[in-house]
């Protein structure tokens, strides 16, 4: 049975989605998960191109994994934005659409005609997001703006590892989301205005932005100090943290240790090594007094150490790999997997949208569609020329 | 001369910020950037703890400067919970609020009377925004919500680094970032939702959920093939993604290679090692084809290798730290600092919201409150009672 919830916030709205592989889509399924219509444009050949972008090669049908877990909940009308009379049909569709969310390199709605200027002639109050690489100046608008790559360019790959590693990225695409999620922030706020305003609004937000942003503590540190934070050499988890913060191995396993005293930790391990530090020391001794934990906590078995240190209701936890965690007890309650059903024997398990509304989970059970599976009733419903099917 | 954008989107909303330390000040300040009135509710003793927690132990006067970053233009109110009297007071300012934003651990705001129900009674608009560790149920409820923590319990430290490696955790808070920048999505959409239904909104996040719904991709390939994805031991940047995906070492420093065929790379580097690898063993021989291609990036320069890359329109980049991308050309172009003055001596430089609106920069430069420097301002705006201030 698929779960629908009913009132969600954003019932009503009417979102285009011009947009490919993740940034974009992540804000067009966050919208959706809320409860606005969000129907993707796509190019009659191959469509989103994140339909055949094989994330370990996991395909369900003809399309990735991937595509279904970030396009499920929406519709697909596919266009051929090119032809002039499939082109003023998208505009009879713009001039009924709250929002219109591309992800292109900048230029290419330009050539089609339909950026700004030209989506606020068909529609005087239309919500136009825009997500680049690197915004829209001369030397880096052209560069593929691709997660990994933006992680190069933004010194993200300078803040996790140890002093020694080489460069070490974050392993998941952080640029993309952390993008899709502000460009959702934007269109809402935008949403809030345009109730008040009655004007078309224009969002443009780029992933090494988004990524700039996230680390405005090591830029804020930086521009100060004059000086680039620097990983610590033992067990890094935070390049501006001092001891103990981080991940320790112990005789089984790993546990980490966020915020604790000094003096706390040294009541707690029971232990002398320690004695030579104090407080102070936490930044100018950080290798050092990791490095002295390091030997300790390896004596012992994590359930040893956490309950020590939770008895002191001290800031620790034990490390949970991706299995642990979905045999939790913990896990189960918040009902966190939701299944999406395509056919009587085709279903896949995703997790559903993490906020909850006046109490109850979000969910969005509806599969991703085909490509072009719902262009013939949208065009019935918003009397669009059929002959163009 | 401070820089102050007109007609900011969300203006004339009112939040009251029951916040402290990074996830709900990070949504607050969102919300302020935006254009929200952000009013800091705080302990009159010591305020929002982050005022005191430092990061590599720098300070603006007597606030950390991680606390200055994260609670720009925002107001400071300070008032004892505890106290009927001065309860009684803030009831009045949420009676004239849209919004209400807190992340005390679950119980806290019941205890005070300040919960969703209490709330209501005041206000039957009011939004009103709750952030928690792991939700609000047994056994977890009341464990320490805590970035690292959360990054330890959710599975997320077997996506970065490489198979050998240890546990590694994402070098800043992501927890945090991405349950407020969720948050403030929440708040938005219900603002939206408000406008047409005149009714109050609760939403909860929790870093937990927030921290496994960026972690969709693992997941649902966990959830769908029923095997742990695993870094690859070679130049691990997402456990997901065949061969070449990674940093890779020249002979002079490092480049990002992304989504690029072997037939290309073969092509591009001009080698005749990768000849007995094809498209289709980039994840079955990940490993392999990367330890093949370490060997041969190692010999010449980045600048060499990228020259060749970009010549053939393939996805890669050459590393920056955070100096090299602060020097770049295209990283000025983005306008990317702003100052905050705290008085003719003393100014700090970080910053701004990444998010343009009508081609306009969103500036925020406004410095963080003392500790109830509102206070008295804001009582005689509102008719509360001044006496106990």
């Amino acid at each position: 049975m698929t779960k629908i919830n009913k009132n969600k916030p954003l019932e009503g709205i009417l979102v285009l989605e011009f947009c490919q592989y993740l940034s974009g889509p992540s804000a067009g399924l966050r919208l959706a998960d809320l409860g606005a219509r969000v129907i993707k444009i796509e190019n009659p050949g191959k469509g989103d191109l994140c339909r055949i972008l094989p994330i370990k090669d996991q395909w369900v049908e003809e399309n990735t994994l991937l595509f279904h877990t970030i396009n499920r909940n929406k519709e697909s009308y596919t266009a051929n934005l090119k032809s002039e009379g499939e082109l003023a049909e998208i505009k009879k569709l713009i001039s009924k659409a709250d929002v219109m969310l591309h992800n292109f390199r900048p230029g290419v709605m330009e050539k089609l005609g339909l950026d700004f200027q030209q989506a606020k002639m068909c529609n005087s109050e239309i919500i136009f997001a825009e997500i680049s690489g690197y915004g829209k100046e001369e030397p880096w608008a052209k560069k593929p703006g691709q997660d990994l790559l933006l992680q190069a360019m933004s010194g993200l790959m300078y803040a996790s590892g140890d002093r020694e590693d080489a460069p070490t990225p974050f392993g998941l695409a952080i640029g993309d989301i952390l993008c899709g999620a502000q460009v959702v922030q934007a269109v809402l706020a935008a949403l809030v205005y345009r109730k008040r305003k009655n004007k078309a609004v224009k969002i443009e937000v780029s992933l090494l932005e988004s990524l700039i942003d996230f680390q405005f503590e090591i830029f804020t540190t930086y521009f100060t100090s004059g000086k680039l934070p620097v990983r610590s050499a033992v067990n890094n988890a935070h390049p501006l943290l001092g001891a103990p913060y981080g991940i320790y191995e112990t005789h089984d396993g790993h546990i980490a240790l966020a915020m604790i005293s000094l003096k706390d930790l040294k009541e707690t391990l029971g232990s002398t090594e320690l004695d030579e530090f104090d407080q102070s020391m936490v930044f100018s001794k950080r290798d050092k007094i990791k490095s002295v934990l390091v030997e300790i906590l390896k004596k012992e078995n994590s359930a040893f150490w956490m309950k020590k240190l939770q008895a002191n209701g001290l800031w620790a936890a034990d490390l949970k790999n991706w299995e642990q965690l979905k045999n939790s007890e913990g896990y189960k309650k918040l009902q966190l997997e939701q299944e999406i059903k395509f056919s009587e024997e085709k279903t896949i398990k995703t997790n559903r949208c993490p906020i909850r509304i006046d109490g109850e989970v979000m969910w969005g059970e509806i599969p991703a569609p085909n490509l072009g599976e719902h262009s013939k009733a949208i065009k019935r419903e918003f009397e669009l020329n059929e002959e163009l099917l």
